[in-house]
């Protein structure tokens, strides 16, 4: 698969629960800090968007847990993006561990936008992101 | 549909995010916390199993989100357990809103079990919770 | 020492670090949940604050760490409210677990409130708090 | 002051609350990733003590929030380490914001070290690194 963009982490224990592992939900904070890195490199800030009233959503988040991250772990999400509707998109989010590059988690995580009134409403930024994607 | 446990709970602010909802990975938390007192209810600590050397483990999450949680409200999960193969079970957990009984988030999570050495493991006290289930 | 409002929670597994005990800066979510439903208790909620741009805001914590809490465990924590200063104010913050009421974790919580233009603002309703408590 | 450790961290969002900033509790986690990376700097890796049944632990927290990290902020924690009693050790640790070295946030975090039956206990390892300090 073709991915558009890719961060790298690395595990922080308080991010790890009694299992010493990390916790499963933890994952999805993970995602989301690498979408909006990925809308940030492509100029699309989303605090700017907050601010101006038009609030990207998650619609649906689909996970695949394979292997568990673990204390001292370093990892890359790699994303991306596109469209699956007029107003609805979706980003495919990979976790592999480093340096082995294991996959460790999939996901889908689709999402929407809208604007102050809660309508869908799909700014120029984001759908000239998914021209380009 | 026939729920077997609930959990009430109410929305800590700071559990929301700078779009003033409640942020998508919160929502794992929640569901988790419902889950581990759905076991503890039948009998199954999951700090216990833990130091026993079994690992209850996540393997996929579905979560649809339907309306977003905010400052201040209250709300119910409810769950139910059944067997989907020989050793992975699903729990349904859907959030709603109090007091308008509003749905909030439907989950699906699949889980298994696994003993210290990674493999699957199905403890009796679990085994008998699909039973009654 | 005399409180004026008590919340009482449970540790959630998820809160659990590898120590297997609630990690060090959970303590700092519970101690803030509790003073927000300490100003709803009297009036002052939070996030409509937030919208008129007012801004409680900490400026300084103090945190002696006692004991552990850990999965399963119930705990209240308990608080009053002081004046220290024109535009100052100091929450006293105790832990404890329940049932045994031993104390946990002790906390001096010093906060101020600012305008949107981040200058000190002492809204009337957090006055009269002073006057009260 | 003489820093012996820095770690370099970027602003995420899932870490900002409802007033669009970092979250209160949030730092402790900041600060706590940045004291096992200082410890793992000189060969002692927290997981690894905890398996072995010494855990580290905080006995007392002071923090002085100084400014708001805001979304999209960049920042590098300092630290240094003395020893301020036979068995207790205290973290100085500040948080300057990228790239215009504005002091954000200035801790010191007391700790001590304990065996498994939770009785006080300096591993060599860190007695060492209190000699280098």
């Amino acid at each position: 698969m073709q991915y558009s963009h890719e961060l790298e982490f690395k595990v922080r224990d308080y991010e790890c629960d009694m299992q010493a592992v990390v916790n499963n939900g933890v994952y999805q904070n993970y995602l989301e800090h690498a979408r909006h890195e990925f809308l940030q490199a492509h100029g699309i800030n989303f605090a700017d968007m907050t601010d101006a009233g038009i609030n990207l959503v998650v619609i649906r988040a689909e996970l695949d847990y394979k292997k568990s991250l673990v204390s001292n772990d370093r990892f890359v999400i790699r994303s991306r993006l596109r469209q699956v509707s007029k107003i609805r998109f979706e980003f495919q989010q990979d976790i592999f561990r480093l340096p082995d590059e294991c996959l460790m988690l999939a996901a889908r995580i689709i999402g929407t936008s809208v604007n102050e009134n809660g309508r869908p409403y799909l700014p120029e930024a984001l759908a000239r992101l998914f021209d380009n994607g």
